[in-house]
């Protein structure tokens, strides 16, 4: 017999089937088994009239007659006749995967990723993960950008050389990406506007919820533009769309946790840096520390703000201080201690930091002598600048960091299949 | 005025227009200059009857009449009216980009990246990249895998240690993914069926055409397989699916090289390593040495043989020698010494390897000490095979090696942004 799918069972009402998937649940009451199968296609209840030799967890090939069946929650269920084994269990398993909900601290979860991701709400955030990235792949296309690739492995010293893990790479020493932020700012000047879903490299000591030194981030740059609200404009356009295709996709996924995709404005809004520490100074009470442009703490009660005075969950924070930007960032022309970059806030999370670059070699040059860094090695990227680059700018996104405040996960590395963090490497 | 973009040239017809974009060629006959100019949407003419001061490779604004011109080969021309320089150049270009090839030594190609790439037929490879990408994210996600993206940071001595490069990370060492190979295995135990587009890192002294120390792996992984044929057919069915689309949506890319997509047979050709070696020895009289699997000219043979034979730029070479292949790989039932192992090899290269996978834990720890394998560091992969993990396989495709061999590019360095190689870690 062929095997059919499960999402294929409505065709077969009533004919004799075959499909083969994993034992996500089983309900042994004596003369009668059911049991819950899955397989890539969706689930279904299968029951059986007798003791059958599995358990939870196992793959499975079942034969059975497909029949309508309303009370059961898929419409549809087989009248198991024959169970074979495909793959069986050799070791008990350490947790209750059949449970609603798992309960388990992080590190649990993530040493036992192997089957902590087997749990249908832990593969619905990965489901909408997928989502997340075919969204993102097509906007980015429907709006004009050509998708790159570009090297993670960099040579030594650039953009400073501090957060950056090192490597050994033949007789030289290299360092891991931290963004492709010099790469794509070439690539501005051969498709004008260009996209990439890539690896990005922390070497930052960091123990929260909101940082992993691993992650992939979605990334962008676009040319010709007039000033930095043309980026705005487009990472707008580019959220509000790829939340539309979350929330009709991923309705299924979404609702596991309840959650109510509450849209993207047309219009977010967005507050210099200066007047939002005016604002939760004023209305919250709570001053941000002097040695940070914004805290944690500051982002979630903008965040709040958000929500209380425009109804939204997002927020564009603009015009971040000239001190705390990288040397590529553009100077406001209004105001040389502030910039024309900006983070986008979603749910008090800063989950984009993006700007408009210098695009004049003179002004770069002489930006770079006021911060202080050495031109060495990064002469590959400086000359692109002697040859016409446009005005430009764009962004990088942290995908986990969407995905983990749009399920309201506590922390960013319940969104990564296998997180790295300071002391995880395993699994 | 509204910026319009050069694909919006028809609707505008007769009208005054603004566009921007850089200027790819100008040839200036005195009272009367012509300019090539290119956007992100595409290329037009645009002529002035009068002295401009611009040049090749400058970004400008150009405001004029579009309008029908047949003798044009883009359909329509701009009579320039006023034209403004948005960026300026510098610095002289080292090379002409307005010549029909740049010519240029792969060194300089690369050492020149930001300009070389300028290039419309260097554009024109990294167009046909992107084309590539989104096929093989469409016809993935038709056959109804999951898109994962994996960590690229490893826990040290996975999978014997050989060709990785080293990381420091933080108080430890780490090495840089060959590939997510036991990651997408684990996964087939979540989704069954998934792929990833990621980065992958070889510590690899190579100096060949064929090899970089990066590349962008495209990978797959599928469970519930009958045997080894299902995932070559599937294999099979995705680089049809993906050439399709390739030859529809490339067409003006390829039409730049002279190409002619010879379309996928519905069956590729499968023929066993060791009937390869044979027929390369009789037909051709080359004989593979004794201490490879195969050679690069014994693959090349392999192709020549595929299209005098079979007519086809495609063929499976199976049942590579079990001591050859990495100790996850299922042995031939019929014969030991051999595997559920293969290569694809189009117009000679390999550019996929795959196979199926051992499943069973007993099966897999007993290749292990037969291969003299240390399990350390990998217990979280190995303790997937004891929850059931069904009979699965797949592939890793190197994405650069097929855009190399559609477009008959000499070396594989053509086809990446940046590429890595012992020497090469700038741009």
């Amino acid at each position: 017999m062929e095997r059919i799918l499960i999402n294929q069972i409505q065709e077969n009402d009533g004919k004799k089937v075959l499909i083969k998937g994993r034992v996500l649940n089983m309900r042994n009451l004596g003369n009668i088994v059911f049991l819950i199968v899955q397989d890539y296609t969706g689930t279904i209840q299968v029951v059986f009239s007798k003791n059958i030799g599995t358990k939870t967890g196992e793959a499975v090939a079942i034969e059975g007659i497909a029949k309508k069946e309303p009370r059961s929650k898929y419409g549809f269920e087989i009248q198991g006749e024959k169970l074979e084994i495909v793959s069986n269990i050799t070791e008990d398993i350490p947790f209750d995967l059949a449970k609603n909900d798992l309960n388990l601290n992080l590190p649990t979860l993530l040493d036992h990723r192997t089957l902590s991701l087997r749990h249908p709400k832990v593969q619905a955030i990965f489901k909408l993960y997928d989502i997340l990235l075919k969204g993102y792949e097509t906007v980015m296309r429907e709006e004009g950008f050509t998708e790159i690739k570009t090297s993670k492995i960099l040579g030594a010293a650039t953009e400073g050389g501090a957060n950056f893990f090192k490597i050994k790479y033949f007789d030289k020493e290299a360092t891991l990406a931290q963004s492709p932020q010099f790469y794509k700012q070439i690539m501005v000047g051969v498709f004008e506007r260009v996209f990439e879903i890539g690896s990005a490299f922390r070497a930052e000591p960091h123990f929260t919820t909101r940082h992993v030194n691993e992650y992939v981030s979605l990334d962008a740059e676009m040319g010709f533009i007039k000033n930095f609200y043309d980026i705005i404009n487009m990472l707008n356009r580019v959220v509000k769309k790829m939340f539309l295709i979350i929330e009709k996709e991923g309705k299924p996924y979404l609702d596991m946790y309840n959650i109510k995709i509450s849209g993207v404005p047309d219009q977010i809004p967005c507050v210099k840096l200066v007047e939002i520490k005016k604002i939760i100074k004023e209305k919250y009470n709570y001053t941000i520390p002097e040695n940070t442009d914004i805290d944690p703490e500051g982002e979630r009660l903008a965040g709040k703000y958000a929500r209380e005075k425009f109804n939204s969950d997002f927020i564009f924070i603009t015009h971040y201080p000239w001190s705390e930007k990288p040397f590529y960032t553009m100077p406001s022309e209004e105001n040389p201690e502030e910039t024309c970059g900006f983070d986008l806030l979603f749910k008090g999370l800063e989950i984009v930091t993006g700007g408009q670059r210098i695009h004049i070699y003179k002004q770069l040059i002489e930006n770079m002598e006021k911060k202080k860094i050495k031109p060495d090695g990064m002469e590959f990227y400086l000359d692109t600048f002697k040859y016409a680059l446009p005005p430009h700018g764009g962004w990088g996104m942290g995908s986990e960091r969407l995905i983990q405040k749009i399920l309201e996960l506590n922390s960013i590395k319940e969104a990564i299949l296998f997180p790295r963090d300071v002391k995880r490497l395993i699994p």
